[in-house]
C-alpha cells in the first residue's frame, strides 16, 4: 500500500551504544506504539512513560511502561534519570487539556512547578511540545518522531486511488495558501478552501472541530452545491521539525469525508501519516483524494536548523 | 457621546440636481434607516428597495419603499430605472443566505439569471456586494456607505470608558496582525487573540459564530484563566472601500462580552460603527474597551483608488 520507494526513505537513527534506553512520552493514538516498535527494531530499549490519553495503553504492557498524571511529570523525569535515559521522543494525541486545578502535583513535580504551570497553560496541541522543551531544559536530548520512524513522512504525490479534478486542484492550491498564511501567525496548521474562497481556518479548536464546523456550514447550505472543499495541513514557516509536525491518519480522512470534504493535502517530506494502510483504505472507501504537496520556498526559508 | 471632533468628519455627498433619486438596497438592521435619513438630510429622494432581512422594515413605510424577494432583483432594477435612479447605495445585514431552490425568479429576473446565480452563490456576507457589483454592471453608480454617512466611520482612539491594559494591548496587536493576515486571503475580516496566541479566525461562518466558538472554547477550559482575549475587525488589504467595510455595533459588543472577550479593535477611518450610542452604552455596561486602530502602511498599499 505504501507508495514510497524504499530507496527514498532515510534510515532511522539507532542507539549510540548497545541497548541504549530511549525515553518515550506516550499520549494517545497509534503513534506511541509505532515509536516503541521503531525503537525496538533499531536496537533501543524503550522506557515508556504514559500520560493523558496514553495511560493504560495495552500495547506497552510488555515494555514495563509506567503511567503518570501530568502532576507526576517530576516522577517521570526521575524514572528516566534512574534508567540512564539520555534521548527522549514524544508523541500521541491529547484530547483533554490537563486541568491545573486537578493536577495534584507530587513533591518532585512541585520542585518544577513554575515550569509545570507553563506546560499546562495554553492549548491541547502544545502540551506535548511544552513537555518536550521542558525535558530539553533538564538536559535530555529530543529525538524527532520522523528520525525514529522516517517511514511516517508524507511522500510527494497521491496516496490511494483518487486524483484531484481541476476544481479540486484549485481548492487545494487555495487551501494550501491559507494553511501556510495562518502558519505565519503560529496559529493552526490546517485550512479548508473551495475553488472559490477560503472556508475555514484552524485556531485553537484543532482540526477535528474545524472539520465539524465545515460540515455544519455545509448542512446549513452555507457552502454552494458546486463548491468542492479541500483540507490542507501544512508545516509552519520556521517550524521546529522536532515538534508538532502536521499529521493525518484514517480518522482525519473519515472526519473530512463526514464534513463533505473531497480531498486532503499534506506537506510532502514534513507531514506525518499515522497509519498508511488505514488512511488509504479510508480514502478509497470515501472517494477522498490524499496528496503530498511540495513545500514552497517561502515556507522553508525560516526553517530551524 | 461621539468622540470625533466635528471638523474631522468629512462632508457627506449631496444630490447632483434637486431631488435626485437615490436607490437604497436595504437589508436588515439599522444601517439602511441611517442611510435613508442621511439621503433625506442631504437632499436626495430615497428610493428604498427592501430585500431579505429588510423586508417590511417599518421605518421605510413613509418613503414608499417596496419589498423584493431575491428572485425579483430584475423588478427592483426596472423600478429604479423607472424612477430615473442613477446612484445606488446598499447596506444592512443578511442573516439567511438566499436559497436558490426557493428563489422563483420572475420574468425580468430570468433575463438576468446567469448573473442572479452568481449573486446567490457564495456566502451571506458577499450577497450585497455581488448585488451591488451587478448593478454597477447595469450602469448604476455605486455610492459608498461612508460617503453618504461619514459620521459612521470609526475614529482613532477609544470609545467609551475603558482603556486597554498592557496584556490587552498585546492581545490587540496580535489580533490585528491575525485579522490583517487573513485579509490577505480575502477570507474573513475578524480574528480573536490573547496576549499569548491567536485563538480564532473568521472564515465564512461570520463574526457572530466565531465569537460563539470562542465562548464555547472558554467554557470548556480551552482558554487559560490568565489569557485576555481581544477581537479585531480590520479592513482587508486592497479592499474596495465601497463594499463590505468591517463594521461593529452594540450587538457586536454584547456578543463579544458573552464570549468573554475584553476589548474590540476596529480599523480607524475605514471601519464603520453602526449606532455609536448603543455601542458605547453596551461597551461601558460590559466593561469592554473599543478602540480605533490605525491601519498600517502594508494594509493600505494595495487599496483600490
Amino acid at each position: 500500500m505504501h507508495p514510497r520507494r524504499a530507496e527514498e526513505t532515510p534510515a532511522p537513527i539507532g542507539p549510540a551504544f548497545e541497548n541504549e534506553p530511549l525515553g518515550i512520552i506516550a499520549a494517545g493514538g497509534d503513534l506511541p506504539r509505532i515509536l516503541a516498535e521503531g525503537a525496538v527494531a533499531a536496537g533501543f530499549r524503550p522506557i515508556v512513560a504514559r500520560f493523558a490519553d496514553g495511560i493504560g495503553a495495552g500495547w506497552a504492557d510488555g515494555l514495563g511502561a509506567r503511567d503518570f498524571r501530568w502532576g507526576e511529570a517530576g516522577d517521570a523525569i526521575a524514572w528516566f534519570q534512574s534508567e540512564r535515559v539520555r534521548r527522549v521522543v514524544s508523541g500521541g494525541t491529547v484530547s483533554v487539556r490537563p486541568d491545573f486545578r486537578a493536577v495534584r502535583p507530587t513533591w518532585r513535580t512541585l520542585q518544577l512547578l513554575h515550569h509545570a504551570i507553563r506546560i499546562m497553560r495554553g492549548g491541547d496541541d502544545s502540551v506535548l511540545k511544552r513537555t518536550a522543551r521542558f525535558l530539553e531544559g533538564r538536559g535530555f536530548e529530543l529525538v524527532a518522531v520522523q528520525d525514529l520512524a522516517p517511514q511516517l513522512l508524507m511522500p510527494a504525490g497521491y496516496l490511494g486511488r483518487r486524483v484531484a479534478s481541476p476544481d479540486e486542484r484549485a481548492a487545494l492550491a487555495l487551501a494550501a495558501r491559507a494553511a501556510r498564511t495562518i502558519g505565519i501567525l503560529d496559529a493552526g496548521q490546517a485550512a479548508v478552501a473551495s475553488q472559490q474562497r477560503v472556508i475555514a481556518m484552524e485556531g485553537i479548536e484543532g482540526t477535528r472541530e474545524m472539520l465539524q464546523r465545515v460540515g455544519d456550514l455545509a448542512k446549513r447550505g452555507r457552502i454552494g452545491a458546486r463548491e468542492v472543499c479541500v483540507l490542507v495541513k501544512a508545516v509552519k514557516p520556521g517550524q521546529d521539525r522536532r515538534f508538532d509536525l502536521p499529521s493525518i491518519g484514517g480518522a482525519t480522512v473519515r472526519e473530512a469525508a463526514e464534513a463533505g470534504i473531497r480531498g486532503i493535502g499534506l506537506t510532502a517530506g514534513y507531514g506525518l501519516v499515522i497509519g498508511f494502510e488505514d488512511l488509504v483504505a479510508a480514502a478509497d472507501a470515501a472517494d477522498v483524494f490524499v496528496v503530498g504537496v511540495e513545500p514552497d520556498d517561502e515556507q522553508l526559508a525560516g526553517e530551524a536548523p
